[in-house]
């Protein structure tokens, strides 16, 4: 959707019955475009910075971004015992592979983006999130992560990151067990993966029909991680952790070298977010999950 | 803001820059009316049940008001060793004191709403809030909550919780130092207070404000705890714990008896909510907060 009120951009959200606007700046509506994949709009917003919309959905803001990115990453890197490759499925704002690249045990990431203009407008609008592109371990591909996957030599990655768009379009092909079974071929043993799961109150379905999925492939565990994020439906967000050996602890310091340059992410945030409110589990339960 | 589009409910927080809107039912914009101190509609939403607004703010949803009521009493309830005067400001609706009353060491909660008409229309379409109006314990007067604290006996008070409107109109008086040493007068040694404090987002100002005010009425500390609010501004909202003496643990057992009714709080969600991120540290740090 786009604005409905002058001067402001609104996403509905017809699955969850549920609304977000942003007031917008002086910039208004910066910059809008059909790629071979999908609609990406940008919009100057009076108090979230800038703001990327795909297809009439939020994607990311420069001022609430850190919340999706911070713990996208280092909650599934602290609970790898040594990730040193580590591959983000979409991701092309970049975001997500600058948090993966703080981490010193990183020998290699590999960011596998379908749409290229995503990078290219993120480069142009985002450009703090794109700060580590040029960092000699990172590899931007812009491809297909659903058969670069199929084709990743088995056991040759110890974390993957699915950072996309909902499950409709380009991205649905990333939330199936068939995905899943090539995620977990390529990892090794101590392997990780985490998507996002969308709203932990109004998308719970959709978080037990990807649980199912994951375990079905062959994941010992999968352990969903709550955070808030504003500018998503419900302003209240999940990422789910698949790990082929059961999920055990993860390093404290994981994270002790560059806390500095963090705004949420600390070992106690990451306790925090592992634990699942009551409702949550009953409901992930009665759906099987 | 009553809705802008046909079929939908939309709050835009002007302050914050933010919206949010909730798809409305069959039963539509189910009632209306000005009281003498505000305005109070109920709508009938499509996927969070009954909604009540005051002056174009969301106040509580049906599906959404455990996630607010259950961390505005129990974490401040747990941290007192054993509360037994409780008095609720505002708090018409009854959802707080509803969880005030599950814990048995309580011999006496007190709500002072100061317009009886929230209550009213509570117990007609939020019913399984006001379950417990009946309890011995309780006693539901329709005051003016400043004048009352200002009366209340030196000392006799253990836990106060302040379930305000935002600090515009009639609960404006509710944030400042003159509200607080009131509070703090008639809360015994161990005694604490809880507010509600917006979001940690985009009211930060606010928090620091409230923070700086609690600090000069000589509140010992004030800690945020911050939990998810999907209907509120940015869907990530905060309460702020003053505590007369300094705030150390809480009692782990304090919600055992009752563990089962509880759809968010746990002990050990509890703990993951007083984890401050940094930003926010460093922004009430920077405010004098």
């Amino acid at each position: 959707m786009v604005a409905r009120d002058s001067g402001w951009f609104t996403e509905l959200d017809e699955r969850g019955g549920t609304g977000f606007s942003l007031r917008l700046g002086s910039g208004g509506h910066v910059h809008s475009e059909q790629t071979p994949f999908q609609r990406i709009d940008i919009y100057d917003t009076d108090s979230f910075g800038k703001l990327m919309v795909i297809d009439g959905c939020t994607m990311v803001s420069t001022r609430d971004n850190f919340l999706y990115h911070e713990m996208m990453s280092h909650p599934v890197l602290a609970h790898h015992p040594e990730p040193k490759t580590v591959v983000v499925i979409g991701g092309g704002d970049c975001g997500t592979l600058r948090e993966v690249l703080r981490h010193p045990t990183v020998e290699r990431a590999v960011q596998v983006e379908i749409d290229q203009r995503v990078t290219r407008l993120a480069e142009e609008h985002f450009p703090e999130l794109c700060e580590a592109n040029n960092d000699p371990r990172a590899e931007l591909l812009f491809d297909d992560g659903i058969a670069w996957m199929a084709n990743a030599p088995a056991g040759s990655v110890d974390v993957i990151i699915v950072d996309s768009t909902d499950p409709v379009g380009p991205a649905e092909g990333l939330f199936n067990k068939g995905f899943y079974q090539s995620c977990l071929r390529a990892l090794g043993d101590d392997g990780l993966l985490i998507q996002q799961s969308e709203s932990p109150l109004t998308h719970v379905q959709l978080m037990a029909d990807m649980h199912i999925a994951m375990r079905g492939a062959g994941f010992a565990t999968v352990t969903p991680i709550l955070f808030p994020q504003p500018i998503y439906p419900s302003g209240w967000w999940s990422g789910s952790i698949a790990s082929k050996a059961a999920l055990g602890g993860f390093r404290a310091d994981a994270t002790n070298g560059f806390a500095d340059a963090l705004q949420y992410y600390t070992p106690d945030m990451h306790r925090g977010a592992l634990v699942v409110p009551p409702y949550l589990r009953r409901q992930l339960g009665q759906a099987g999950a």
